[in-house]
């Protein structure tokens, strides 16, 4: 880095700056305030349109370069922003995609990047041939094609998606040096569109005394879960759109279950049957896969919401820092209660805290992103987000979320009975002081 | 169709439902109230849950299907959901690829179907050797790289950008016939990520006494534009995420200039240089390419606000009206004055006119979807849409902005001078008793 005009000392820390110890910022502060990053340059420098010495040309500036597309695509000098997979063979079991957090920023995960478990592969499902079947305890039952719900009443909304397995490499006792891609990445975000379940179950006459509608997904899987009526008859979706777009064929096309701040697979994909019911169908998804085990012995079952979570994107695991100065610290929070109240940022493990600015408007069971200007010193610092929602509920300490959830031994002796759902405790990204990133606890 | 168990007779009106002319509908009365498109099935159709009568499987539902790819595509069944191309070959001239708004939903623009317009084709940008560079009436010229730019504090928000050569075939003097992508292809919404422009301009120490900036693009066009100083230190952003990831080639990567609500081509792509000065650059773009010449002889100058505009994407010309029911009359509105206030749709060519529904929350300068439900009688309809903004304008009828702004007699006899910038009065498109969509002008 050249010098800047207002550069401040690296490490000086002035009391109307910091807001948090160890270099944690002000925002307003911050701005006009000079943060030197960029390179100075001769007064020379002039231009074309100033008639002095013009810019240097690169290449792209000197020719007729490529073909416009039909469908963008990334640049190929961002080949490394793609989904990490489980299962890139097919083999005959379950596929895991995540997505790189890591490498993105704002709140919308692009379509091609949004996490995808697909259990049996990936259904190439012909939207013509595809219908959806609502029966059980109603009056008429009823079946939709996807031409037919398109002419419905649509909402559309942001909305998470999370995985309940998402970061289930936290609950390990030493933790794994690994990206937030890796961690985090079965949790995404998006804009659904779909038609309210609510309208669908009237049209078939639901009879007011049943409890539960049971969703069944198309694919070999035939994944199937059971719905509380009162969620059916909340924020429930029918969603046909994602990000404007049909809904990916790894996210549920042609339709699928949106149920905003519930548990991934609940929200069920390839949708061709809801079955409404008194009892819960008790599926192997529900009464086994879904139910974590505690460490008293016992299990939860039923237990939808994805709590309150936040994590820091940048800097995060695999993105060293270069030299001391100014730098965003920046993550997603999010919470199956609402909207996200609040994030607070620790830069020394903890000890203090400051409070994030968040991009706004936040929207109730969707990502949120959050920001804090950094001041790093070239010394060893602890970076950590908490987050709280409007529901009240704050992102549990570690020590208290080990204490209540256990976590696991490493090596692992036991692969069927560790705690491996709903993880919604901290993640600290310890900065060595040459500016390398490991996943520490703290 | 088959029958629903609470059928309405097609075309029957009753006074509580509807809200204005020949069957738009109240969408609370709505509710409940039975819509029924849905075919009825007989009451044996159980499933493997109730050991009745299974579900039909469909072939994905009996294998193993296809890998998860690292990055997601659409399903093959949506191969016509792309960009339509002026300039397939690239031959040596611009290139527009507009959005296929007729098949879409919802706000978000997905990256792929963004549209773009590339005057000297598709630079490949190398993100490590690009720089931007802010000189001219500054304290102190300064360079400042990608990875610069990412540690200054990052704004998130929607903004939708839009040639304000958009909506040209409208000028003719007969209905063009073509679809909302041909037609309106020309603007596309995204949730975009950059640095605030003041900070930067701080950072040079920008003269107060400087009025412009001229915004300079890397690519072999060096696209050149002044912005107002007052909108560079206003909303302006240097843009470096679009809907999450790194801005598509076609949108600029690795930077573009965002001016929330101003023409096209003034939110510069491939952002090399900010030059502050005085005066305006007088550039080909500003006092001739984008200068609208008026039926008077005289011309728009630094016209750079994109006025407050909707139209009908659901019916719309392409999507023939297959029975009588119910439909969803949805479309998108925006203004660059700001948030959109209030959309009044008509099923009756403007003779009366109800309120469509907002999907919420609305952002300033960015696309808001509307939508009304209407029960379709099987006669002819002409279907319209007019937004308002919170700045309090509306979207002119067609024969005060005719007046106003002109047409163009087909053929067109002199090309250079006929009227072809800042369209935003009302699309109608005219439902035939077939169920055919035609663009008319009622």
């Amino acid at each position: 880095m050249s010098t800047g005009k207002r550069r401040d000392s690296v490490g000086k820390h002035t009391s109307t700056e910091d807001v948090a110890g160890n270099g944690l910022l002000n925002r307003r502060a911050l701005l006009g305030s000079g943060i030197a990053l960029a390179g100075a340059m001769g007064t020379g420098v002039g231009s074309t349109v100033a008639g002095a010495e013009p810019l240097k040309n690169d290449p792209w500036t000197l020719e007729m370069c490529q073909v416009t597309p039909a469908l963008q695509v990334p640049s190929r000098f961002e080949k490394n922003v793609v989904r990490t997979r489980t299962n890139p063979n097919n083999e005959f079991r379950n596929s895991h995609a995540r997505t790189p957090h890591h490498l993105l920023n704002g709140t919308i995960t692009p379509n091609s990047l949004h996490f995808s478990i697909n259990h049996a592969g990936l259904p190439d499902i012909d939207p013509d041939k595809h219908q959806l079947v609502i029966h059980g305890m109603v009056k008429q039952p009823l079946v939709f094609t996807l031409e037919q719900l398109s002419r419905y009443p649509l909402v559309t909304r942001m909305a998470f998606v999370e995985c309940s397995g998402n970061s289930a490499p936290m609950f390990s006792n030493e933790p794994v040096q690994a990206t937030a891609q890796a961690l985090h990445g079965l949790v995404s975000n998006a804009e659904w569109t779909g038609v309210p379940l609510s309208i669908l179950l009237d049209e078939a006459g639901a009879d007011p005394n049943a409890k539960w509608v049971i969703a069944e997904g198309a694919d070999a899987h035939a994944l199937d879960r059971s719905v509380p009526m009162k969620k059916a008859y909340g924020d429930a979706l029918v969603a046909i759109y994602q990000n404007g777009e049909r809904l990916m064929p790894g996210n549920g096309y042609p339709m699928r279950l949106l149920l905003p701040g519930y548990q991934g697979n609940m929200n069920v994909k390839f949708l061709r049957r809801l079955k409404v019911v008194s009892q819960p169908a008790m599926s192997m998804f529900e009464s086994k896969t879904y139910s974590q085990l505690l460490p008293d012995g016992k299990a939860w079952r039923f237990h939808f919401l994805q709590e309150v979570k936040s994590f820091i994107s940048h800097p995060s695991f695999g993105q060293a820092l270069k030299t001391p100065g100014h730098y965003q610290i920046s993550g997603v929070a999010y919470s199956g209660n609402g909207r996200i109240a609040k994030v607070m940022v620790s830069a020394d493990g903890g000890k203090s805290w400051g409070e994030a600015a968040l991009q706004g408007p936040t929207h109730p069971q969707a990502f949120t992103r959050f920001d804090m200007p950094w001041r790093w010193d070239g010394q060893p610092a602890v970076l950590q987000s908490r987050a709280w929602d409007d529901a009240g509920f704050a992102q549990p300490l570690r020590k208290d979320f080990v204490a209540a959830r256990g976590e696991t031994k490493r090596p692992v002796t036991n692969p069927l009975g560790f705690p491996n759902q709903h993880y919604n405790s901290l993640t600290s990204w310890g900065v060595g002081s040459n500016g390398e990133i490991k996943h520490v606890y703290a």
